[in-house]
């Protein structure tokens, strides 16, 4: 792939960073945070304002550009990525390693004494501005809000922002209706003595109110915000789709209802003068909640008196923790899904000797496959679909100029998953088509063991996810080996397929102690640049665990895998399995088989349940 | 042991908080830290306030009282400790358990509006002030300092403020000089464009200028306080102690000296007004490093604009990177230290069937075997000699009211170390003189497991401490079994037995990358309230390890025990452990058998040595 030319472009950027136009003051360097207006990680075309100046467009990334300089954070995952699509004119700073400076000590060593950093308020989170804001201005520089997004000034063909129509959940698939939602956010905003509270994240509005949308591609969610007070509710959010029937009656728009659950439906664009207007009323000791990663622009709409940060929304954490219904309906999702890969396995196998699969007619099939399944609705991300060298691209999206075909001398790791009306799926299965390598098998076996590490693993109730994280590496440590990224994360149900606020990392992030019902992913790797990558990922339910003591009444938890696709035990070399590693892939691949191919018989698929038959044979281990 | 009544103090603490005398307005709480002006853990007797007021004598705690309430905030080691050692006027606050308020959140919950909290600013860390303070003011009320510390007003037996002898220390003990440390300081300053740099840590006072004191007992420290300028360095230091030739000779008081190395003197009390006095002389840009644990009252001496805080000093960091001189000490003086053991457990093994030994008898037999070692200075804290049910309180220290008498019937545990002037001793071991049962060998296992797992580690280089702490916890874990307490702290050269700033703890505090040649405890434990403790520790020495492969040229680390003393074989349940647990015990054991018997021959100690030989068995793991 060949990088995106950009020299005109940063010309053009640092033109208008000195335009009386669009700045009060010329701007010394101009930030391009990588999100939209709701902190979201996957974001809307219009939104792709850091890919559009840099050519740089994986999920994570920061570009700040100066007079002199443009430079771009971005983590372990997108390393090489960055470095392909990025031309001379761009610095990669990779983050995560000891000499890489952060934004604000890179920005103090460049800019001269006294400068402006702009950046758009709406796109920046608060906490964020309010870090690099103490840095510079402890370095005499200032961070200014700049009304105008400079990169739409000079983006001539940017897409316009989506407005596609809605989808309603009913309680089948939700468990608890919006009104019961509402309600337990009242009861928790009125612990905490907060009046209002503001939704800003689009899962968040999505999840309250039982909606689903497809404004953003990959994520069921729709451009609105939401303002709750104790009697009212505003939702802001644009188009005609409040013209649909079927929303009117979900949200009971056209009922006579106790007003203290009647929806005034208002402008997208109004969120922030209504929330000014909100505030004005306001006395003292009357709160606002608000996400502390929220908008800067949204934060400073509330006077600081009034503010009440957190890290976590209750919403964020009430959804993490799933019901019934959402399990129950997870569990559906991922038994379809399985249905799609072991067909879709069985299919490689006999196509990739021929040498016609490339990683994209493979993604393609992987996509067939799944929308053959019952309330498919989309993918739930771009499927990373990578053989030899390219599975060493963390988050890689074969493209026409990188897209290579699958063969029987290289290894093919497929990282994908889909939007299904009961759930949403992540998987990756590392697979060989010819004879494995003694190395190969070497590394796969040390990431097998990290993943039943974390898997199996038993821990006391109240325990927060980054204490495992450790577990997952122990083997590849041993060796001295490891992965660059973290081991999992929340997942959403029939939301987002990265979700808060728990997570399986090495990074100490406020992440939220474990439990029951909370659903995260388990994905160990192991990467060597140049030759292969290799990735063994289950989506797995928090459950209680059954242990034999019980300290301090705690009570402990484990996981259970929702995640049910076969394990390539050819890539196993057993003899470094311990016995219980081993009774561990017998006993999943047990499950496999009678879970999903009960569902493959039901559904005639009986060439892929032959495969899957073969493919989860037991494990011998010799001593 | 019965605890402290405390009515009568508590009535005249709350006089003193609304006397005119002492305060300039009443103040309705009075917060009562556990530290001296130092930020120290351990503390001499003039500076035991919270002891005094509440009864509560552990290593960690927190006193507020306000007109109502007493309340004590500690941590898991010392739940039953503080509740044994308190009256009904306070009430125990349980850190880490989950509905334990902070300190700042219960002041907000019990003041009436508009009140102020009182504290004397020398003992508060800034970060702490900050924190509380932020809180309260946004609550309404206000945390003000007192000058005087109203504890001192009413404690009219307070003893006077230690001012002992001082210890040079020569290269051959410190490897590096004083003035080589000044260097390295400053060039760490010119790095980050600091002008001056003060030292508040007794035992970085002490690192600094190679020398030792005893003004804390167990802590080979001495009150005085740094300030270190490009061309002077100030030392505040109170009574006759530079009169001594040798510490004269040592710092070069009486030699023509660069200027930028002549030491100047001053009185330990006029640290306050002197860093004033360099403060008033800046000019903008000019900055002043302070830790940022660093008491209120000298952080506020610094104007904010010239402040330049971290977490972790530059002599912290270099104090714990131990060099060749150092961890050749640090060896010597473990060595010595296992003589001792060995010679108190053979001993232990025939004098407890007796029935004759109590716990302060077997204490003080520990410490008349280490005072026969050579340089052999004191304890390095107060031994934890505890049987049966007195092993569950986990800082448990004999006292004649709970003195037990050691017997065959019950599970003994030995947590002591001793200060050598080449090194710090640490260890713990727990035995059983007659025949364990079955519960209990198997809670020893999975603690052995536990220890073996961290000793055994191979990391990363730049692998932070705790993302070790689950590997310590794993098999207890899967048990249902925990224990309340970090894994492992620093400790230091002929210095400190706790220092950081790495650790193992799944607490996430701000901990430093290990590195080569840093020393940290490994001991998890596990404690049964009411029937017995067990903890293995060792302390071990962070060292490069070989590994297969190297990704990313990170280069690996591992640990290297230092303590060399048995770990009693009987107490091991062997079906439990691995083939590779089993190894690791042998290759242990006949470490032991080897440096320990040596030392023990040459000391002609053969009793112990046969007893070492014993004890040193290899385990038979049968398959």
């Amino acid at each position: 792939m060949s990088p995106k030319i950009t020299t005109e472009l940063l010309k053009q950027l640092r033109q208008v960073m000195k335009s009386p136009r669009y700045v009060q003051e010329p701007v010394q360097a101009y930030i391009v945070p990588s999100g939209d207006a709701h902190q979201s990680e996957y974001i809307a075309p219009c939104d792709c304002r850091r890919a559009f100046i840099s050519g740089f467009d994986g999920s994570a990334g920061t570009a700040i550009v100066t007079e002199q300089h443009a430079a771009m954070w971005t983590d372990g995952r997108y390393f090489l990525q960055a470095a392909n699509q990025m031309d001379n004119n761009w610095t990669l700073m990779k983050m995560g390693l000891k000499d890489t400076p952060t934004q604000e000590d890179w920005l103090v060593s460049v800019l001269p004494e006294g400068s402006k950093v702009g950046v758009d308020p709406f796109i920046i989170p608060a906490d964020q501005w309010k870090r690099m804001s103490k840095v510079l201005r402890s370095a005499g520089h200032d961070l200014v809000p700049v009304k105008e997004n400079l990169i739409d000034t000079i983006w001539t063909d940017c897409p316009q922002r989506p407005c596609k129509p809605l989808i309603t959940l009913d309680l089948s698939y939700t468990g608890v209706s919006w009104r019961d939602k509402i309600v337990a956010l009242r009861s928790k905003m009125a612990e905490r003595k907060v009046l209002w509270f503001v939704v800003t994240a689009l899962d968040e509005v999505a999840w309250l109110f039982n909606l689903r949308g497809s404004d953003v591609e990959y994520n069921p969610v729709f451009f609105a915000y939401a303002v709750i007070g104790m009697n009212t509710i505003r939702l802001f959010i644009d188009g005609d789709r409040m013209m649909d029937p079927a929303v009117r009656e979900h949200l009971q728009l056209d009922s006579i209802l106790e007003p203290e659950f009647k929806i005034q439906v208002m402008p997208y664009g109004s969120i922030l003068t209504e929330l000014q207007a909100v505030c004005a009323g306001l006395s003292p000791k009357e709160k606002v909640w608000l996400s502390d990663k929220a908008s800067y622009a949204l934060t400073e709409a509330i006077p600081k008196a009034y503010r009440y940060l957190t890290p976590y929304t209750p919403i964020c954490i009430a959804k993490a923790v799933k019901n019934t219904s959402e399990t129950e309906g997870m569990r559906r999702a991922h038994v379809k899904d399985a249905v799609a890969l072991c067909e879709l396995f069985n299919w490689l196998e006999k196509e990739v000797p021929k040498g016609t699969v490339t990683e994209i007619i493979a993604a393609d099939k992987a996509e067939e496959f799944r929308s053959q399944q019952k309330d498919f609705v989309e993918l739930s991300f771009a499927t990373i679909s990578s053989t030899g060298p390219n599975g060493a691209i963390i988050h890689y999206k074969p493209v026409p100029e990188t897209n290579r075909t699958l063969s029987v001398n290289e290894i093919y790791l497929l990282d994908s998953g889909a939007q299904y009306k009961d759930g949403t799926t992540d998987v990756t299965r590392t697979m060989h088509f010819g004879t494995p390598s003694a190395y190969e098998k070497e590394c796969f076996t040390y990431v097998l063991k990290g993943h039943i590490a974390v898997s199996a693993a038993i821990f006391p109730n109240g325990t927060k996810g980054h204490l495992l994280d450790s577990f997952a590496r122990s083997a590849l440590w041993d060796c001295g080996l490891d992965y660059l990224h973290g081991t999992g994360h929340g997942v959403g149900s029939f939301l987002n397929v990265h979700e808060g606020p728990c997570g399986i990392s090495y990074k100490t992030f406020a992440d939220e102690p474990l439990e029951a019902g909370m659903i995260v992913s388990d994905e160990p790797g192991y990467y060597e640049d140049g030759s292969f990558g290799i990735r063994i990922e289950n989506v797995v339910l928090v459950i209680p665990a059954e242990t034999k003591y019980n300290f301090k009444n705690r009570g402990s938890l484990t996981f259970e895998p929702l995640t049910l696709v076969p394990i390539q035990t050819k890539m196993i070399d057993v003899s470094l399995l311990t016995q219980k590693e081993c009774n561990w892939v017998n006993d999943y691949h047990q499950k496999c088989r009678e879970v999903i191919g009960a569902e493959l018989e039901r559904q005639g698929r009986l060439e892929a349940l032959r495969w899957l038959i073969r493919e989860t044979e037991p494990l011998i281990r010799v001593q």
